[in-house]
């Protein structure tokens, strides 16, 4: 259920979900509305009038109560919890210009969209139990205990069967086990990786404990490790958690992990905190729902090729020296425990393959979550990170490449940045006139800084405000006391400090939009050497899919008129979410689709960017916003921004 | 190279291998030769005349230098050398009507029977190396290295082909060893072990090492481990040697083992003394040819239920309670340094599956080596030791089973009953008047004991003699003074003291003769229940296979004048050795035999014969020499000792 917010007076109205922000709403409305502290009703310069429905307001002490029986309330603290008009005051909505515009805003993730693009999947894990009531043996049937189990199965199920060779505790204890149970015992069946293998008889235990089969799936991030816990018997997740990936006090980004690998006992080291991390996760999820970690019967993991190299203890060295090149790109399917993770011994992990050393199993996760190797249709499918991976393709061929976007849009290299945590800017306007902020936080708190998504609505509102110029360059042409010079040379203040978290004025230097700008610069020339690389453009693609959780955030609108994301239809993008953990989920559930994943890899050509020469002379076109060829940007040069942009042009 | 021995006034001859000592050649030929003292040539008692052809004679002191020169020679310190013609003295040749008959032996062990039974093999191992040259990374090329690998592996030979996954190593191995070879390296394959299944990669070798690949066939005996090497390069025996089994200090037999591994620790501590053993062989077998034990890329072992249970850490302990289950019969295909043994991690060890608790790997192996599934031929296969395995079947079905023989045949429950060792009395003939006996030893030395083939020769003379009763039973009609009651009962002295190693009367007993009565008996019991039960008789067979080290030492007829063995054509017999070696020495030369074993397992079926009705009546019926109805043994009753055995019954 959602509800509708319509602002007057210029009758603009969006659909919000319930517990929405009345200040997050106007802004996802293009709505411009004075709000400086970012939400705790303190300023009380967010006021707005009330004209039908009901609001919840917190913080009401800020107001009059005079101002309350009038109808007015604080954006910023004010809850939607059903349908609501309200007026925007006159001192407020001073630049009407802006609102007559459609809204800058496009985020449409619609439920529909997304289960168009990854289909639906069955309840067939790799993995599954069965109950076996065993004849007991007698001198005329004498046949060893394996065998009599196997008999029992087959009788059972059709279908080739072995006993896991690989796990030798189970004939070890198979024999007890059987006596235990009074010959009622449970078998955990594994499939073959190929259609045509055998089922593998990997577990015994007594008893009928049918009802106990789950599944972990783990995205393992570089900063944070996500784990999905799945009842196997019925495909429903039943806990979710995240745990810092521990590996960060030796480094915060890959690279730096490589570089602690090679210490003495750094492989080691980094090795047992991804371990550490993944056992965190298991606590955390059977705590939750009350089992042991005994009745996970596999986890599937997803992660980039660097952390899956740690996780399995193989020497990521080579990755980072040119050429570039990972050990491996099909990790074995490991068994758990022997890498110290709290399972049972015949538990199988499950990695995502990795393509190359920048292409990791996340990307072939989300690829594979998404059916691009099933589809006709020509995907780009955009996954921004440190790095942006890029993969192009559709059921018959696929090119991927890793461009070095930099870290901007997780808020490295930005001197306020910051990961889309609580106090973090994730929404701006600019008051044209005034050049005053309306700004709007994670958590409705002060700010602390400013995340991925904030950067790109500050950008092109500044551009749009005439405070910077296409080259990211302040325009030195407007006396404001917002606008001035810092230690690092020219920058515009976004909040001040009083109205912060951090004591400090927060603020975008020029020097934090050029590695914005570089940032983008580089997806997008990655964007157009993997097309030229194919023979295609803009105009040949079907599907523009954003995956990971910054593309899941991501202001279509905004992020195309910085030249972040190509200039195409809004309706060709779509939001998968993370790709990672969805790739796992579905995995970990449908075994027929498991499958794919071989074919997925298979498809997958790696391009090397960093020293493909048409790369670089996109590169260097692409720092500019949105873009130094306007013609692949139609939309935007069409749009308000036209005049201004060209008349600097 | 083959010499004639002849034997004079009679004219008997026999074909022995060069070497071979002239009393066992004379033992052999059906000769009685006066000889009590087993062979160090003091008693003086084995004159023979050297008619023609020369004899190497050591110490010749005991002979006058005129006797000498006349040609007189002590048999038992005669080495044949060349064809010769020998006189036996009138005082000697007393019993001329034994002369005439027969050789009441038959030992027809030709290389070609041998061949006819077990095949020829390719030398297509399970294993194989390969060297490559790989491309160096590149930026235009920098895929993974293990595809990099996989993608030379490829190019140079045809098929499917995937990393050992159960190998964690490989993987993190790889990078640092194709720097290390600059990209030239050697990579071991493992064979799947279906032919649709794909090799596997499961080691990398700096540098070209494809000369150095050795395979280890190991038989696990329960008193002795033997091992051969094999060069897989040409599939040659380059080592062979044995060691004791250090399980030996807990228990003689593998009940007695057991009961040991029961205790607390006792499990482990025979694992790793059957691990003991096996690295002895390696040791042994390595430091003769000077190669590393990482040079050996795989081992095959064959053992009985029990043994193969001790050595993978499986308990044995439901194989010695009712009703007899062993925990699994198709053993795991193990990493070989994952239980101790000093090999490479990759390395595997391959168990022959076994079939039931008393019926093991070694006799699998056995019927895999002698194609007995191959041929269309019905075939008896019988491994006498202490329990006598017995299998009967041919490419379309098979059925075995395990008897309780006893350890007679190896010397157990025999007063002076002993291994096939040094000094062990292994043929014997008694003088049918003087009722003096002529033995033969086990390296020509004073006797110790008896051994089985002792034995088997022993009690057919006694009979002929009339010493003993077909019930095995002392006549008591005689006197004479090797004739005599002792602690025991009544006995036999077949050595005084004086003439032998241990200072003791050598005898054999009325309960010797009872324990060896009962082993025979329980074995033809066993051939007669067996073949009930496929609705043959022993008309319908085609051939006796005599597997084992103690049946291929067997003397047919005598064998056979006991009851041991079926009264069928001797051509019907074949002596295939130690089928168990044999077995594992084929299938790790010639990988598609190997596979072949699936279908031997597949077609035996255990007949549990310890609460089988039919088999306590057969058993019964058997304790009697030959055999209380006659008519199985046709040519026993109508050779010379017809008479007497009709008489006495």
């Amino acid at each position: 259920m959602e509800h509708k917010v319509t602002f007057l007076p210029d009758n603009i109205s969006v659909t919000v979900a319930p517990g929405e922000n009345l200040l997050a709403a106007a802004a996802l409305a293009g709505i411009y509305i004075q709000a400086s502290c970012g939400g705790d009703g303190v300023c009380r310069k967010c006021k707005v009038d009330l004209v039908e429905g009901k609001i919840r307001s917190s913080n009401s002490d800020s107001l009059t109560s005079r101002e309350i029986e009038e109808g007015v309330r604080l954006a910023c603290v004010s809850t939607i919890i059903e349908d609501v008009t309200v007026q925007i005051p006159d001192v407020v909505q001073a630049d009407g210009k802006s609102l007559k515009s459609k809204p800058k805003t496009t985020r449409t993730i619609s439920t529909e969209s997304l289960e168009s693009l990854v289909g639906t999947w069955k309840v067939q894990p790799p993995v599954r139990k069965l109950f076996l009531s065993l004849p007991k043996p007698a001198l005329d049937d004498n046949i060893p205990d394996m065998q009599r189990l196997i008999r029992g199965i087959s009788q059972t199920v059709p279908g080739t069967l072995e006993p896991d060779y690989d796990h030798p505790e189970l004939v070890r204890e198979l024999s007890p086990i059987l006596r235990e149970g009074d010959w009622e015992v449970t078998v955990i069946l594994l499939q073959g990786k190929q259609e045509n293998e055998p089922e593998r008889i990997i577990a015994v235990e007594p008893g009928d404990t049918t009802d106990n089969l789950y599944g972990l799936a783990i995205d393992l991030g570089t900063t944070t490790f996500g784990g999905v816990l799945i009842d196997l018997n019925n495909g429903k997740i039943i806990a979710e958690t995240s745990v810092y990936n521990s590996q960060i006090g030796y480094g915060e980004d890959v690279i730096s992990r490589i570089i602690y690998s090679q210490r003495t006992g750094g492989l080691k080291a980094l090795q047992e905190k991804a371990v550490y991390s993944i056992n965190s996760i298991i606590e955390k999820v059977c705590r939750e729902v009350v089992i042991s970690p005994s009745d996970i019967s596999y986890i599937m993991g997803a992660g980039n090729t660097i952390m899956a190299h740690l996780l399995l203890g193989i020497d990521p060295k080579y990755i980072r020296e040119a050429p570039y090149v990972p050990s491996v790109s099909q990790f074995p399917l490991t068994k758990a425990a022997a890498l110290g993770i709290m399972a049972h011994p015949s538990v199988r992990l499950f990695l995502y393959p990795c393509i190359s050393s920048y292409v990791g199993g996340d990307i072939v996760a989300g690829v594979h979550a998404c059916q691009m190797h099933e589809s006709e249709e020509i995907s780009l499918f955009i996954d921004i990170g440190t790095n942006g991976e890029i993969v192009v393709g559709n059921r018959e061929w696929m090119v991927t490449a890793a461009c070095s976007a930099g870290p901007a849009f997780e808020g490295g290299g930005i001197k306020y940045g910051m990961r889309a945590s609580s106090g973090a800017i994730e929404n701006f306007h600019i008051h044209k006139k005034t050049l005053d902020p309306m700004i709007v936080t994670v958590g409705n708190t002060n700010p602390r800084g400013i995340c991925g998504s904030g950067l790109i609505a500050i950008v092109p509102e500044l551009v749009e405000a005439g405070v910077i110029d296409q080259r990211g360059k302040f325009t030195q042409n407007t006396k404001h006391p917002r606008i001035r010079t810092g230690s690092d040379g020219w920058e515009y203040v976004i909040a001040w400090s009083h109205d912060t978290l951090i004591g400090e004025d927060i603020v975008i230097t020029e020097i934090d939009l050029d590695n914005l700008i570089r940032a983008k610069g580089a997806l997008f020339a990655g964007y157009q050497t993997l097309l030229d690389s194919v023979g295609i453009g803009f105009d040949g693609l079907d599907r523009v899919i954003l995956a990971g959780n910054f593309g899941s955030h991501i202001d279509l609108e905004r992020a195309i008129s910085i030249g972040l994301l190509p200039d195409m239809d809004r309706e060709r993008f779509f939001y998968l979410g993370n790709g990672s953990m969805l790739g796992c989920r579905i995995s970990l559930t449908d075994h027929r689709r498991f499958r794919q994943r071989v074919e997925v890899r298979q498809l997958m050509t790696n391009l090397e960017l960093s020293d493909n020469v048409n790369f670089m002379n996109y590169y260097m076109a692409a720092l500019f916003l949105p873009h130094t060829d306007m013609s692949l940007f139609p939309s935007v040069s069409s749009d308000c921004c036209e005049t201004k942009f060209n008349r600097r042009l």
